[in-house]
């Protein structure tokens, strides 16, 4: 499985990804789920994935194509779209339109593949955005009342953000929310897996304001997991019923 | 939905479960998924619910004819089986057999019913035991590694049984836990709520030691609540990364 994480901010976006892989229990592998599409100084995108690898590979590999080559296919550059709510449509038309192909192949196997994604970033003129887009190519936008956005494994990572992220949180905060959310979705469920992508998109610096891997035991992400467990336990033991 | 969840100690069992049902989002009511099976003295079994009221309703009305009239009914009654896994056995042969006699009915329409359940109790001359009964009958049993058992929306509340759970705390830490791990399900998802049911069987009492309901607004649950968002945040607005 998988477990993403974005919240919109009024400082800008703040986006964390796994990168475990499985087919089965024996068939692991790390890959990345987080793309960055960037013109900097004009717009800055990112997408993140959950689902199957043959369906956002594939997704992910048409809307490059159309970037780099806008009148050889059908897909319409992302880069091109008037407004994020235009790239959002793109991007749910090609998951549509792929799934639908990879999953034709496979009902002859009775077995079938899904994906869903998570899509962010800002334009010239527009503000930040992002949207959360699912399997049938439909989709939500963040909003003030719920900044965040989960895809993946997203129940065990809930709890800490439903008590502390807001809209107006700093940054540095959203991202250690995000982190901390992860750290328990990771504690509790084997199928996610370090290393961590993290990506930041201050708003209107319209690139990517900072972007950072976590390796296995990078010491920051784990003396930050270690200092969260002590504070549980230590609050566990003083709180009384 | 539902979330129940127990926690087989060194010195007895704690059990806690919600009592939200529902038929779609329209149709929410409370149901106790909590049910207690006593000969003082002789052996006390708990069972807790999660699934189709339909089944688990049956399954319960079964258990309860076969202990009222073990010559009247084709289910052995559990208050006369020789052992704590005999009693499994036949609560899970009950609920196979009620869910496919339940299916046979639903598949008519395209629908399906399954339940899943925890199992709890100690018999003289036995130890402390506890279960968790799969929709199709077949069972696990917590163990030293593993001591807690849930079923349901379990995900949202595991992160912090997984830090604090260990079978040698003592019982009112675990009560505290598993309270704990259900404010975190109430607060992440509607479709687990209020009231609660909360159940202790200390080791060799052979009865139902503690039995206590928590009604919404309860004024011991609620402070506990407030005082570990209280700890979350704080702790929270401590940690560096």
């Amino acid at each position: 499985m998988t477990y993403c994480v974005g919240v919109l901010l009024n400082d800008g976006i703040v986006l964390l990804s796994d990168t475990r892989t499985n087919a089965g229990f024996d068939n692991i592998a790390s890959y990345k789920k987080m793309f960055v599409f960037e013109a900097p100084g004009e717009r800055v995108i990112a997408l993140m994935t959950a689902g199957s690898l043959s369906v956002t590979q594939t997704v992910i590999a048409r809307l490059r194509d159309a970037i780099d080559d806008p009148d050889q296919t059908e897909t319409p550059s992302i880069m091109k779209a008037a407004t994020m709510l235009e790239v959002a449509q793109i991007v749910g038309d090609t998951l549509s339109r792929v799934t639908a192909e990879v999953s034709e192949k496979l009902e002859r196997m009775k077995q079938g593949a899904t994906a869903s994604m998570i899509l962010a970033g800002q334009r010239k003129g527009g503000g930040p955005r992002m949207f959360l887009i699912y399997p049938e190519g439909n989709f939500i936008e963040a909003t003030e009342d719920t900044p965040f956005l989960q895809i993946g494994e997203h129940k065990y990572g809930k709890p800490i953000l439903d008590r502390v992220v807001r809209k107006d949180m700093p940054i540095d905060d959203a991202r250690k929310a995000l982190l901390l959310s992860m750290d328990s979705t990771l504690r509790s469920n084997l199928s996610v897996g370090m290393p961590l992508d993290l990506t930041v998109l201050r708003k209107d610096e319209l690139k990517v304001s900072e972007t950072h891997r976590f390796e296995p035991g990078d010491p920051g992400f784990s003396a930050m997991s270690d200092a969260w467990s002590r504070t549980l336990r230590e609050g566990f033991s003083r709180i009384e019923i």
